[in-house]
Formats: C-alpha cells, sequence, structure tokens
C-alpha cells in the first residue's frame, strides 16, 4: 500500500470553496477500487491549512487518478485558489483499522 | 471529528515489534465505536519511523481510548522500545472516502 499526508494552503477566504472541490474530487475517488482512504481536513492551527490523508493500493493507482479527467477538471478549478503546499509526508500502511489489510507492502 | 498523524521512532531493530505491538492495540480500537481510522505505516526514508494515522469521533474519544486497559498494557510493551516522537499533525477532518461524513465537525 502507498500512504501520503499532505498539507495544501488556499488563499485567504478560499478554504471552504477548495474544500468542497476535494471533496467532489471523493465521489469519483469512491469508484476507484485502488483508493481506500481519502480524508480531507483543516488544519486547526492555521485557517488556510488544509490536510489530505490519502491510501492507495499502490503507488501507480495514485499515480494513475491524478490522470482520470475527473480529477484534471478538479485540478483546473482548485489550482487558481491553491497559495502552494506544505508538509508531504510518503509512508508504507501496513494494517490497521479502516483499510484493507496488506500482506505485500 | 478528530484527526491525528504523529511520526514515533522506534529502537534500531525493533520496528517491526513495535508495530507488531500498534496492530495488536487496532484489535481493542476495533470495537470502538469512536475510533474511525487507525493506520499503522512504516516511513520509507528512515528505517525506524513509523506513521500513525487516526481519525476519531471526537477528540474526546481519542483521550478516552488512552485510559482502556487493553491501551495501557500496550503503552506498557511499547515504551521501551520507542526511542522518540517525530512531527505531531492534529486536523478537523471534513469528510472524504473511508470515513463517516460529519456534519459538525
Amino acid at each position: 500500500m502507498y500512504g501520503l499526508t499532505g498539507k495544501m494552503i488556499a488563499q485567504p477566504g478560499k478554504r471552504d470553496e477548495l474544500i468542497s472541490y476535494l471533496l467532489e474530487g471523493t465521489d469519483s475517488m469512491t469508484d476507484l477500487e485502488g483508493c481506500y482512504l481519502y480524508v480531507v481536513a483543516t488544519d486547526p492551527a492555521d485557517p488556510n491549512g488544509i490536510w489530505v490523508t490519502e491510501v492507495w493500493r499502490s503507488q501507480d493507482d495514485h499515480q494513475a487518478s491524478l490522470s482520470l479527467a475527473s480529477t484534471q477538471a478538479l485540478i483546473a478549478k482548485a489550482r487558481p485558489i491553491i497559495v502552494g503546499f506544505g508538509e508531504r509526508i510518503e509512508n508504507t500502511p501496513i494494517g490497521g483499522k479502516g483499510i484493507p489489510k496488506d500482506a505485500t507492502s
């Protein structure tokens, strides 16, 4: 499995709008069997900060999702209101609650 | 909802053992209705690094889990092989795939 937690910084006043685009995106993610988890959260310490936490079957599955027409459309809508990105944490999920068991990480 | 992503650093050579304790812990987490997600992952850039990603119904639910006898027993087993902790990211999940919809974040 492939896990990714990253921070996105919205233009001031645009965080709710950016979150709405990301949540729209999760509708198409829901049909992707390689997408196990996609959580959109606000940063309580940063009024412009958004954290996205993802778990994918593989890094290839994650990469493939970026090429979907729906994802490209979303990126086009979201890009103008993204100031930048913060931390980016990659990890290799082993197990736990809320994701499938994976013996081949 | 309450989200937490944190890094734990295992003693050299003890990461697999520490992960096994954390995964044991997720068995008792599974019965907790306030625990939505608990993912244990390795850090591909740090051979001693473990990332734990959690989503709880509330911060109180998270806090309460730390008082459980099973959690206390786990902490006692794990503490000797934990060198320290790294980043600690708190966030407020709004929605996405893999967690319940929450209109009251």
